[in-house]
């Protein structure tokens, strides 16, 4: 009871809150306007139709409507857009107090990094005559650079201020866009999935500036940082769209034809596979044999992650299901036994635990991947290995070579994950970005117009259980009518 | 608290409420058949497969089985579909006791438009031997006219019974329908979004239904015309899948290729923009710097409907961007000072602000849509202009006088719309189709079973607590018992 | 207020129930192990990539990257992902305490069900070589195969533990299997959207089981198998996705060409016309006038069910209508006035009325199949004749006797899935498997960590109220803080 009591205690704060955040009120409309303007004039100077958007280019050339890549990747390219604003936005509505924010921030920042990253993204991918070029295929890699911000965002959910998130968003673009310029671009890795770019990269980045924005007294706000009924139903919301949509996330960029097709099957029977390890583990770690609706919502999803390196490859439906297997494992054990190492020990407080549904099983599908591009031959590929390896095909390097670049690619994500992380954490410290105080973390109503009334039929509750035994009943109503 | 205290004060209505409208019980029923039945005598009679879903004459051509319109829209389809039942319908849950009907009349009202939509569009787009011919684009269209009907519906909101939303929807199809047939058929205006067609001429035509529907004893239902944080965070569902599918909108009829690319992306740039405008002027205009869940719901999405019109033309991203952004803004002005003035002084009330979200944006995309046009030439659009302005290209009218032709279809629209809703308006206002009365606006009860427990916790709660102060517990504990 | 009381008191047994199901800790965890184990050995030695997944296979041909199967039916995929993991999961959680294991057992049971039936459909439909080929249509027909388990758990919803649900599901999806094959691949019948193979299938093997599993004192958890007004919200999601989405589903695997896209538009057309009538049902049948909840989230969908054979036949729009609407008539006098009677004479406790949603609109849409067979023609299919009826294309049958096989096969799945279930549910009958008590049927917590704030706030509400009246409230008040 005394949890209950502390949880109910808090909402007394709530009319006092409502004074402290004044400064907010300038920050977060300066920084959207500017940030709007500044990417409405570089769109102005620097971004044209592709030649499959543009009405005259498509004409001069001699097509059938059909062959438009609209027709192959615009329907992956809405189920990703799905899981990046509903996925993502409703798994992290389980707080009980914080549904507002977290549908609410994650829309915000997911608007400013995808068009952000459209800019970064197309000045590292080559531009055209100092032009960056757009179609549906940089929109998905927009929406997948936005979901490495969002997949950080979770680490540090609750403890921040739309501000902050922003200039963090800002940072991690053009991080990402780096890091994925060496790989993709230099080193020749394959990674349609993103399992390093996205997932590693998004979950190590934003663990590190957790641990940078360490709040040692954040036990203040505890009893706000857990779910109630209706907030985990919400949240599987978010699960269950991430895990239906995340065959179309690993098969949007692949090329056209078996590649997508393959793509999206693999990774349809890695979370079938995991889905099932899942609920086994859970059920065995937890209290008394019950399952975990954190593990549910979490874990379940890993083998999307896992697979997103090696799901292009001929990995077979049998590979693909022993990924998704462990990697629903290694998730639940992560929740169970890592997390509190992490925060106890690492000072890491990683709100969704990130680290257990991206971060270990994004390494976990980087390891996958090495292991099955340097085991690929012309004999299983035919004449789809240029689709797949095309440095392999062309002989400019032997598919060990490839699992070996691989490999490598992996560590420089974890290096520019972990040291970018690092210094945006201290970025992140400036008192100028409004931070909320450790008393107050996990709690909508100070950026959020909220209405009350359900606080303070608790907290009327619980002022008049305690009167009737304590016999101050007229003194103790009176302050509440006050505070009110 | 005596906002508070009104509103539990009210819940005690319940039980009496129950007995008052017996006269539905046998309206409904009978709107709901006859309705159905007219239907399927006049699909019997009127409609047939076109060449794309008869069996005979598609095998009776040369194609490829992709070359079916099925596969270049249907995607698109489903995405517009999700928005009318889905978008629409939860965006309107956001009223703490409404949740039942925003949904369930949304999704009554929507089946039963898209039917007759079916009728009258076909009707006026050309009979083909006395027979309308239906296949995907068609349902398109349909669900495109019930998206009007759904915004109108946003206007009534609570203040209206299923029987006056039926009536409602057979009126406002027809003159949809008869608008679309003047602007696309007889003046050749571009309208693929539907900025005009269906933004504008829904939300004015609402506007003066409400208007003529006016009810100067609304005050006593207001406290039940607001949120709870439950409600709000369903109500961002219908939101964020309005947002994330308004590409697929805009871009569902236009041509094949790279007009559906180019619409789609358009609409998703100026989307993100005014996501940022949006949020930046709630927290600007919003008490101490909060944002406003209001402005969120619906203000972040006027970047769609602005760019309904000019979004398949070369707008350009960096155009698209700053559109989006002026729609963001005017739509959150909008909701701040307008509908407060709209109420006050013109007497609208209009309970979802679709003043703010689609009649000003609707405005906005239509100049836009003029300005555009007007500067078409081939110069820009190549061998696509025959594609998006058929009439400039075949040399019909100039680029100037298609500019002149969109700018008069705003005129024509805005009259057809305000003319249609007084008259439907006053059609409404007869007493047969059983109006709720102003005491019991924006309540399930009086047209749903509700299972009553949270309600009479909280009617409990507040005589207790009220008694214990007036000591008088005894007999008030006694009369809630009695009106259960 | 009895009934509330009931309600109240019951979840006091909240804390006590925590240590009655130990047994579930080592049940559940080496169940889910042991299948996927299994699973993932029968893949590894049985199942290989079909040629349009394999990179090999699908370059050694000539194709152009558009032909492959993907991008005809890999949206429809998708819808039809959504209408199994988020349509059945939330359209369960209407229950006010089973919303976890409602989403959250579907989750489980569907995921291992798409891998089981991947094997079992794959072995039944023919080998290549020994092995079994998959690709999107085999994914397609397995999440068809889950739907019909999903069903079932209809039927038997919160009187089953998990480990009950996954043996249930595993003997199903092979009896599936059995049935599919004897209609597809001997009889030769049609059944694309699966009216009879997976609806009625479905429904009256869960009916079976849930009738053999029948327990007398259901009554003790009859105060939870209710709903609350936002557990019927989440149902609406459910319900709205199931809606829009049947038109994928009844298309999903029809023909390429305008077979998808007649059978997507007879589905749209037969829903439309049964959301009319299930609306004018409701409140004809319905208290007062009143529109039921229960109708509306069920009975609007039997319209998809009803066209599931006929709807890639030349039904035409009128037929479709006409069908939709008799579902939508025939689906609410059953939960009005045959549920009742099942229940308290055949003794047969049907959760969510899956025989008024899929059992009668199941055997109408056999029955409406059988006879838009026998009325079938080259003059009216032309060249699409061999697409929908290939054995009266060739001349193997005759249109009547096609008819006749239709008719058949509905008796053929009757008696397999009513034959199938007897024998289940005495299988699941065994102690073994960890049934819930008759006391605590219908709840959550047995199976989940669930935070129990709200609950305890109800308790302590009811026991305060109650205390006031009789003067005892020390000592209860003590009561309850003992047993938290």
């Amino acid at each position: 009871i005394g949890g209950l009591v502390l949880c109910l205690k808090t909402a007394t704060f709530c009319p006092t809150l409502v004074m402290t955040h004044i400064c907010v009120s300038c920050q977060l409309p300066i920084t959207c306007f500017i940030l709007e303007i500044i990417l409405i004039i570089l769109f102005g100077t620097l971004v044209q139709y592709d030649h499959e958007t543009d009405a005259k280019q498509w004409h001069n050339q001699s097509h059938e409507d059909y062959e438009n890549d609209f027709y192959f990747r615009y329907p992956s390219f809405q189920d990703v857009h799905v899981m990046i604003f509903i996925g993502f936005g409703f798994l992290m509505t389980f707080l009980q107090r914080y549904g507002f924010s977290s549908v609410g921030f994650n829309f915000l920042i997911a608007a400013f990094a995808l068009q952000w990253a459209t800019l970064m993204q197309g000045f590292f991918h080559g531009l055209h005559g100092g032009k960056i070029h757009i179609g549906v295929e940089s929109m998905i890699n927009a929406d997948f650079c936005t979901g490495s911000v969002l997949i950080s965002f979770g680490a540090v959910l609750g403890k921040t201020s739309p501000v902050q998130l922003l200039v963090m968003a800002m940072f991690e673009v053009t991080l990402f866009a780096v890091n994925e310029f060496i790989l993709l671009s230099i080193l020749g890795t394959r990674d349609a999935g993103g399992s390093m770019t996205i997932h590693t990269f998004g979950a190590y980045f934003g663990l590190m500036v957790t641990r940078v924005l360490y709040r040692p007294n954040l036990d203040k706000s505890k009893h706000r940082n857990c779910s109630v009924y209706h907030s985990d139903l919400f949240a599987m919301i978010g699960t269950i769209y991430l895990w239906m949509f995340w065959p179309s996330f690993n098969s949007a960029i692949t090329a056209h034809g078996d590649d997508q097709h393959r793509t999206a099957m693999n990774t349809y029977y890695s979370l079938a596979a995991c889905t099932l390890s899942t609920y086994g583990m859970s059920a065995l770690t937890a209290h008394d044999g019950k399952l975990d609706m954190v593990h549910i919502q979490n874990a379940a999803l890993a083998g999307g992650v896992a697979v997103g390196t090696a799901g292009e490859m001929m990995l077979t439906p049998f590979g693909s299901m022993i990924v998704g297997f462990l990697a629903g494992v290694i998730s639940v054990l992560g929740f169970k036994y890592l997390s509190p190492i992490l925060e106890d020990k690492l000072k890491i407080q990683d709100t969704c635990g990130v680290h257990n549904l991206h971060g270990m099983p994004g390494v976990l599908g980087a390891i996958v991947g090495a292991v099955t591009a340097a085991l690929a031959s012309t004999d299983v590929y035919g004449g789809g290995l240029s689709d797949v390896f095309p440095d392999v095909a062309s002989g400019d390097v032997t598919a060990t070579k490839q699992g070996g670049i691989q490999a490598a690619s992996l560590a420089v994500t974890l290096g520019i994950a972990l040291l970018g992380g690092l210094i945006v954490g201290f970025i992140l410290k400036l008192p100028i970005f409004g931070a909320p105080p450790d008393t107050i973390c996990f709690e909508d109503s100070i950026y959020w117009e909220v209405s009350c009334e359900i606080i303070i039929l608790y907290i009327l509750y619980f002022f008049q259980s305690d009167l009737q035994q304590t016999h101050h009943h007229t003194q103790l109503s009176a302050r509440w009518i006050k505070t009110t």
